[in-house]
């Protein structure tokens, strides 16, 4: 195996990223200026070093807590859960919400092996029992696995002093929150429904 | 800008990479495990010291001279003209071709200010004329750019004592070579046909 088909290789692991990208990402970098893949590189090692998870939200933060838990404008009685923390900067780009979060670092899938103690879901009943939260939309994408975690969370919540909605409308089914459109997603919150 | 916004600016650089796509590799970055981000980073960041283009057909390589170039068992009466390097790896893996390549460098494109001079036209001249080859094939992109090279290159040739063919049915029209499959490529260098 030579240099490029190492590198492809490992670039082959990425998601997304099938054999001919992987080769044609692995050519273009022995094109592009030294500079460039001395910088890339250097941000991709280090980048588990800089970033952690916020102790409140787990969303991702380079500073001891996040900018939206420490946030002194955001709606504290709104709390979004969501499966992952990217989806917090989906949701905020957008610029549709301005509550707080709670990232569950994945969604409820007994066939891998993600049943809900894998999940921050413990963290999440702790600070709704601590907060002043009224409401509480449950955000995990529209698949099998984010419409059982958020079923089962509505179950653990039912008889708090809380509305529990879920994001509806407009998010296509089998999807991935990620790549939805801020259209989509203003809809989606828009319409959101009680569950 | 923090961390990981700073990664996907890098990674939206890629070719294929959009806003998203660059955002959600860096995430993934965040979850695998660091050994890989640090094997990933190194490659990324050495792969320019370890390979260079063969001083004979320019394609990629970490010996002196390529292993196509070196070959004792290529057959060296056929010269397979292509744009990149990759494309190089793409028939090769193929195998449905025995003879030795030359790498241009790209495809003439006057808009882009790519004149034949800023390909190895000239290289490929000498080698012709030094070598004994009884076939070139023409294997230049089915693009606009790439067919204008090809035309280009094969009025260079004419006199010489070679049959010039190129590479003709069966690559989609505005493709690229490097995407091409297996069954595509296989039909296209056998139906190549003399221009």
């Amino acid at each position: 195996m030579n240099a490029i088909e190492d590198l492809a290789r490992l670039i082959k692991k990425l998601p997304g990223m099938g054999e001919k990208s992987a080769l044609r990402l692995s050519y273009h970098l022995l094109k592009t200026d030294d500079t460039y893949n001395k910088a890339l590189a250097e941000r991709i090692a280090t980048i588990k070093e800089k970033i952690h998870p916020c102790p409140i939200c787990a969303s991702y933060t380079e500073d001891d807590i996040c900018e939206f838990c420490k946030s002194e404008t955001r709606d504290k009685s709104l709390l979004m859960v969501v499966q992952e923390s990217q989806d917090t900067v989906t949701i905020n780009q957008a610029g549709i919400y301005n509550g707080l979060f709670h990232v569950l670092g994945g969604a409820i899938n007994p066939l891998n092996g993600i049943g809900p103690d894998k999940l921050r879901i413990k963290e999440l009943l702790e600070r709704i029992d601590n907060g002043s939260f009224k409401e509480v939309i449950i955000a995990t994408n529209p698949t099998e696995e984010g419409d059982t975690t958020a079923i089962y969370i509505k179950r653990l919540l039912e008889g708090k002093d809380l509305t529990v909605t879920r994001l509806a409308s407009g998010l296509p089914i089998g999807g991935d929150l990620g790549y939805a459109d801020k259209t989509t997603l203003l809809r989606s919150i828009k319409s959101r429904i009680k569950i």
